[in-house]
């Protein structure tokens, strides 16, 4: 098992999560269950920041990439925590809106954001656009004309790094649908078209070079490469950019075997890198943003099932079917991602016993995890996965019409629910 | 372009679709938008039910797997042309229920079903049962005692026939998280369970063998291993059970290269190989079940979206965005699903282009289709993609906090929202 400040094993060798006997709270809360650490998302969040005031002396923001996990109480814990918010669609912005985020602090991100989209950013007062393509810089210009506004813009740029993850979440490369690309001008083309648009004020530049990164150098080759951009587009326009967005991708624990950089050491190495390429070019040292998103809220996450049957097949495995499954976990379907998972109620016995976990949709492919060690189940037993608090809530479909589970946040020993469980009546809500 | 009686190219070289003309059903309605064909799903639901007449004689059901697309109109719709209807979870009960679907005819299916769960089919009164393991043969006896009624049961077996379709969506094989494997004498013992259980009464069996199969030959082997069962029963107990339930499966046209089995070739082949079989065993030829799904709604489906941007990178491909994605149709992203896609606008001219259905989704595998021939597209087009009217509303999911688009019927040159569009507030509605 993965071992954490938030997980313990109490008296009746039952799984704690902050605090919490989590077959109570199964009990109490039913199953499936997502249940969130709101001490470990608070604790990042001000390690984020912590870091920016002691490598960059304050000047900089971690901005919670809410794709991640959104609902409200999360804005309104990372709002409290003075990071910035990035979304990436109306409905996000909606639930920010909702939660009373200060618009200033909220970044507007997406490859197609709509008309819709872009109106309702201006409306609410994004504090700034992450621009993707020129039909944005287009409809920028229009609608924030319209308002007689000024949008705030970062470029996207594609720096060409590829930060050797899974291919599914690779963007940094030239191939990617996002941003516009260093190496063939396009970047280039972008920040000239974006200077001409006069309710257009390009502040800086994005980047975002994959996800569940383990690896320091692709940060610091990225940010260099876009530094080496500011300086050609202050040499070439005279336009001095201020701010340098090195988007998320911090790798996370999913299992004993992963390996991520410690995130202040991460910080370190990165900011380093930044004011020796600064200094090299007589630049002042650009406002620097940070995304974090998985790394917030990844590990703070645990889901919670009841075992239904378990089915031994002879010389080939055992399913041990969950009440839940790609409905509320896609990533096994999607990433064949790994997950450590335990039984709860026997979280003091050895887990030497050899598991596929399945759930329960009508599809082969809806697995949680194969082959997996855990401890000997049976009907009844509260299996837990660990380490979903990132993109499983967020993923989760109606698939086979179950309804998506509540999210509990626990915190030293106390449970609130902060998403309530979907009844049946939800599903057919928009049943004509 | 797929040519089918429901597609048709107008005067203003518009797609039409069920006598519709598409860009206006996107004007009215909005985007995404899915459009079904009543006409075409009710004439698949009549061919199933004359092939059963004119093979069967009458003496048999086809039974709509739900899970393809379930909402309150659909099961009208169903009940109205006298099918069965295949539920998977209580989510989909309700569903029936809400639409009025006579109990009897509802066959309650899942490799995990809860206790809740069968407790509601057990109130509802749905005609069969199908059990898929031990735990489920006691939980139905357990529960059905307690409210004095019998539960009649199909038991669902594993012939252990591959029917060579993709991994993920193949289950006839004994490695396999569905049913009892006939190989190990796991069906037998299931079989012996379910008759001394004094509130279950077997009915019959089932298998189902895979998903989007082109072949005859794999269900042909399948009934008749099912066959040679129902006969080593007979035989060994004096019970002939009176139902066989064969499943679905059956292969439709995504893209021009799938070559579908005429449904009506497949059912008379498959009844012939059963009359035989029946003959030679000098058995009572068992009322017949089949479960069709995706070839009753899938390629009565269609998708429009509005195209955003369009990147084309040199000498490697070009993006096109949609304004949907991996959130309405997430079978690309989990299975590299083929589909065609085409610009509904400019359906008249040739599909020259060579495009990346890419959607809006912040992530690298929110692709539609890679590398695929469409008219020269621009922002505003109206992209349709063919054939997704099975697993595609039912698989969506609210990533990146986007609403699930409106589902419209057409029939006969008529549109009607048959599910309303989600709004940013249904969104948060669970949202503490």
């Amino acid at each position: 098992m993965i071992t954490s400040e938030s997980f313990g094993v109490n008296a009746e060798g039952h799984l704690t999560i902050g605090g919490c006997d989590s077959v109570k709270l199964a009990e109490t809360f039913g199953t499936p269950l997502y249940v969130m650490d709101e001490n470990v998302i608070r604790k990042v969040c001000r390690m984020y920041q912590g870091s920016l005031e002691k490598y960059y002396q304050g000047k900089g923001q971690a901005v919670y990439a809410s794709k991640a996990f959104s609902c409200k109480e999360m804005c309104r814990i990372v709002a409290e925590e003075g990071l910035g918010l990035d979304v990436v669609s109306g409905g996000e912005l909606y639930t920010a809106k909702a939660a009373g985020f200060p618009a200033e602090r909220v970044y507007f991100h997406g490859n197609n954001k709509t008309r819709d989209e872009i109106k309702f950013g201006l409306e609410f007062g994004v504090g700034h656009f992450v621009a993707d393509n020129l039909e944005e810089l287009e409809l920028l210009q229009e609608l924030a004309a319209e308002r007689n506004q000024t949008a705030k813009i970062l470029l996207r740029i594609k720096p060409g790094v590829d930060a050797h993850t899974h291919e599914f979440i690779r963007t940094g490369q030239i191939d990617s649908k996002f941003g516009f690309a260093l190496e063939n001008g396009e970047a280039k083309q972008a920040v000239q078209k974006a200077l001409q648009l006069p309710n257009v004020q390009l502040i800086g530049l994005h980047c975002h070079i994959g996800s569940q990164i383990f690896d320091v150098a692709p940060f610091v080759l990225a940010a260099e490469l876009l530094l080496d951009f500011m300086k050609e587009i202050r040499d070439e326009t005279g336009t001095l950019l201020k701010e340098l967005n090195l988007g998320g991708g911090y790798g996370i624990k999913y299992v004993k075997e992963d390996t991520p950089v410690p995130y202040d050491q991460y910080m370190q190495i990165v900011s380093e890198a930044i004011i020796k390429r600064c200094e090299a070019y007589q630049m002042e040292i650009p406002y620097v943003y940070m995304e974090p998103g998985r790394s917030i809220v990844g590990e703070a996450g645990v889901t919670l099932y009841e075992v239904g049957s378990v089915k031994t097949i002879p010389n080939i495995r055992t399913y041990v079917s969950v009440n839940g499954g790609m409905t509320d976990n896609p990533r096994y379907a999607l990433y064949h991602a790994p997950y450590t998972a335990l039984i709860a109620n026997k979280a003091a016995e050895p887990a030497d016993f050899c598991a596929t976990i399945a759930g329960k949709c009508c599809e082969s492919g809806d697995l949680i995890q194969e082959n997996t060690m855990i401890q000997k189940p049976q009907a009844g037993d509260i299996l837990a996965v660990l380490s979903t608090g990132a993109y499983n809530y967020s993923m989760a479909s109606n698939y086979n019409r179950n309804p998506k589970p509540a999210v509990v946040m626990v915190r030293d020993g106390e449970a609130r629910v902060i998403v309530r469980r979907e009844t049946y009546e939800d599903l057919i809500r928009c049943d004509v």
